[in-house]
């Protein structure tokens, strides 16, 4: 019963199949193999676009390196309050932009809304004595497991580009945002007006890769360049490769991050039959948000179940519950039943 | 006949079955996993010291973070001009540390000798209007596949010291140097005053993974948030900890160094004996400097040998040849043959 | 009738006088002249206690040198969420503590109230994923003309000290902030646990030069490398020195803050007593913030007023009218009866 | 007898007089007022093109944020091993470009070789692993006294430009290049395709304002923005403003850079002539460096001659003698009267 992370789980057979396969004699190295243009070719025909498609080790820096091929250092990154990229990346956005500023932005379900952003963008009205509003970065789905739809994005991608920003999407957990949506990948990122993404795998059954995807080709000029002096071009390039071409052949990707969310959907469903259980949210991803009061989550804690409390309030947790492709469904019977006797107990 | 890097080699078996053996359930994510806790106890063990390790992805990043760890932005790096840090990360020492200087000092073979060091110490002179002295990196084996003697290090560590600054060590071959001088680890490093080391394992075998190694605990406060911020926190730390557990296994590092390391003095022995054929240097590691006639270099190149010129002059050309742990002795006798063949038809 | 800003003032005359009077023959640059080493004596004597005493430029530079020296890159900046750190130096703190990130708090008036600091502090419990709390930067006077009294200072700097941050005090009008509370300078700072102050003089008098003031000594120890890679090393030395020693010579500093409070006094007085108008704040210093009915706001703008508009409701704006020495008792009433007028008229 | 620097000199009476004539009643901040806008007409006439001008407060903020508007983070910036931006800078660039590399280029008496720099730029094969040149970086006068014509810029710029680099030029000492070429101030910048000067005036008799000036306009867009978050943009802009309006009005910058110059050539004369004494250069603008035996040096300093021994060999120290307007025949007289005693004496 571990609901801490999806990045607790192995990785999926298919893809260490994939790098055993690629173990094979010399390959020319800092992503000069073969494995490498196959895998950006495969993220090309996946999103049905010409893209341009780097691989990295990290999610922070894939979200890091994307802001700053779009942020001067005397720009503005305008972001969820609680988004990664403003509160779990120790300052990695920052960092690499050369010192951007994040302007965090409120919202229920780690959405931004639209008028919110517009009223935002109202109050740059003081020039170089602020910094340059440059990016706006929005994570689908989102750090509450909340899906933003693909006219959701195009409505703040509107008013980001209007405002001359670019538009980065943190997709961390893209897959599980896809597998909700049920649309192409292109629905809900170039074509909504996403200029940059960071296409998660580590979270989905990869060992460690990202891909740093610029459906707007002008921003990816001198990215080989940023990657380097960040340390991210991995010398032996096939083997991030070959992560990404299993992981996204044969829709593999969905189909892990459909398990996921079913297993959400069911521990959901179950938390809101569980008397004093009380959702947040609605799950819309892998990740189930709730509200237990304490003695429920004593009781669970004491039997093993692993999950971060997300915040608290004098009679209640309120629970994070994360599954991913490798949940089983004996671990969600199994707490559902123990939250269920917690409750009776109660 | 590939020699044009250590990384163009795949994965020794033994490292790929360590990674298939950690792919087994869940696990905690961060580093908060045994294998990590077991492989930084591994190095420890090695070096015979309490050092405090660290894993990441590249030796880019492996260096540019240690070296932030001892020199302020306004500090300057006293590093040999032909080092990895000064000519081949693309500013990510600089990024890192940000902005400090990178200062280059000549010698031969990619060594730095104790009178250049001393005399560049001495003319900081001008306080605050000069970057201040805070580290020297050295590089064993240097970038010309040379290696410093314990003593050698230990003299250029003493000036260092007694200026004030840090000693940091490239270790990206170091299982070359060490199997070349047959001492300890700690002998090289720690007990010569080194404070930190970058010890490499993806040119040796390993599919990437490289530990920051702190000798002086001290410069190792912060790291956690350095190495977070540089999105060089691998979130599955169970992988690169179970590469680095099977690197150092039974001495499998040396073991692949070795073999490289011979590699390398049969290829130089040849080409000794290669009429026209000049060794720059005589190999102590597993790189191969040799300026080669024209006529030789351009017959090498069209029967198909692989590996970069590394400067020219009007009549010759310097290859490097770089030989590894899956370098094979029918591409070492191949190569030998065809640069004879070259050498009677010339 | 220009309440723009208190930089819109000329200098005091006897701030030229003694600009002129340091315009003699040859002295040595870069601080090394006998006009800086008076000026930080006179700070120090001013203070009661051995401070370093740096000069620079400008007030930004000021802040974001004076935080650099505690903050690290990977660090975290507490400060009001209207704070001139935050909003008004387009990332100049970014820059030179090298990427830290400012973390916002509420407060009315702004201030920060100590137990929104220690709600913040409370949410710091994600390791290396968060930024490390370093620092925390408080306004006096704030941004709203309100003013800390020394137990405040104490109650927050107890807390950033107990989390083992530092505390810096943005003190651009430090001398508004004294005139009005009457104490000691030592009272406002050191002995309520600031470690460091900005020590303006530009918008009180001078030409342009401000004193980052290190009350807690260790954190000055590099600042001269600092201070010089901003390019804030001024190096005609004497002349922001002599500038800074006519500016508290014989107590001038606190003569012309005590006119500057006095006239926003008198304006606030008067709109107090202005049907229609509502302050929104009683001020403490030399800044009236006043809700004043739209129809009033367009006569006292048609007659010529300059001041900014800082906040808008549908029928109100918030204007900022910023007093100084140079403020003439005319203006004031000329302000004041245009305002009645209106309001007579609506 | 101080030839220490030009910066120990006083302000020049017409620029005081220009102060205090700015200094009367309000002016609106930041550069909103009417001497601004007038300074930087006037250097657009004097240039002969609508260049864009922005004042800093030092000769090192000028330099680094010019390089700034050039040079990516992982750029590189070309330039004399001994340019000031190298040198003396404390890793200023480095600062405001956000980590750039500067890369040292050899060459006799501080200039640059157009062969030198095609040698450098040739180097650069390997894309991403190294920086980007995107800079050159040209001092006139040079660190050494020596002054670039026309002819000499256009041939480093031309081949700066083929390569997709900016180039720009320190003119901390610009003045006194003018002077000593004679040719109209355009002629050696934009027509000679520098795209931004460092145009200093505070070693020639300002109190301290430089201007950056972008000939190139595109290079100027957000440079409000870059200078601002420096801590550059001056308050009370009138004052700055008032002291280049001053400098340039009437051709008094070059009065003042051509009595320095006659000053250094004077000076250099009289050497030329003292038994012993080896002039290291022929000086073309306000500096000389000559080799004085031990003995003479060592008479000078007793007698009270300040100035900065800038290297040294067993018998000989490399004096460097900077004369300013403000030096006196008197002290030339001395000097030299001083060391022809001297060689008498040996």
């Amino acid at each position: 019963m571990n609901f801490a992370s999806d990045n607790i789980s192995a990785v999926h057979p298919a893809i260490m199949e994939a790098l055993a396969a690629a173990n094979a004699g010399a390959a020319m190295p800092y992503g000069y193999d073969a494995w490498t243009q196959e895998a950006a070719e495969a993220l090309r025909a996946l999103f049905e676009t010409r893209a341009e498609v780097f691989f990295v080790a990290t999610g922070t820096a894939a979200n890091a390196l994307a802001l700053s091929a779009m942020t001067p250092p005397y720009g503005g990154v305008l972001a969820h309050e609680e988004a990664h990229v403003n509160t779990d990346e120790c300052g990695a956005p920052e960092l690499f932009t050369g010192g951007a500023k994040i302007i965090p932005l409120p919202g229920d379900g780690g959405r931004i809304a639209p008028e919110q952003l517009a009223a935002r963008l109202a109050g740059f009205v003081h020039g170089e004595h602020q910094v340059k509003p440059a990016a706006l970065s929005i994570t689908n789905a989102t750090e509450y497991g909340q899906v933003y739809t693909p006219d959701e994005v195009a409505a703040l991608s509107g008013l980001a580009h209007e405002a001359g920003m670019g538009v980065h999407m943190d997709g961390a957990r893209f897959a599980n945002a896809v597998a909700h949506l049920g649309c192409a990948p292109a629905e809900v990122t170039w074509k909504a007006g996403v200029d940059a993404l960071s296409f998660g795998a580590t979270k989905n059954g990869a060992m460690g890769v990202e891909a740093v995807i610029f459906f707007n080709r002008d921003l990816a000029g001198d990215f080989l360049y940023r990657r380097k002096r960040a340390g991210q071009l991995l010398s032996k390039g096939r083997f991030p490769a070959a992560q990404m071409l299993a992981y996204v052949k044969d829709g593999l990707w969905l189909e892990m991050a459909g398990r996921a969310n079913a297993a959400a959907e069911k521990l959901a469903a179950g938390l809101a039959e569980t008397p004093g259980a009380r959702l947040a949210f609605q799950p819309q991803a892998n990740e189930v948000f709730v509200w237990l009061p304490r003695g429920m989550h004593e009781a669970l804690q004491a039997a093993g179940a692993v999950y971060y409390p997300w915040r608290e309030s004098r009679d209640e947790v309120m629970a994070r519950l994360v599954t991913s492709f490798a949940t089983q469904e004996a671990e969600v019977s199994r707490f559902l039943e123990l939250a269920a006797k917690a409750a009776r107990a109660a």
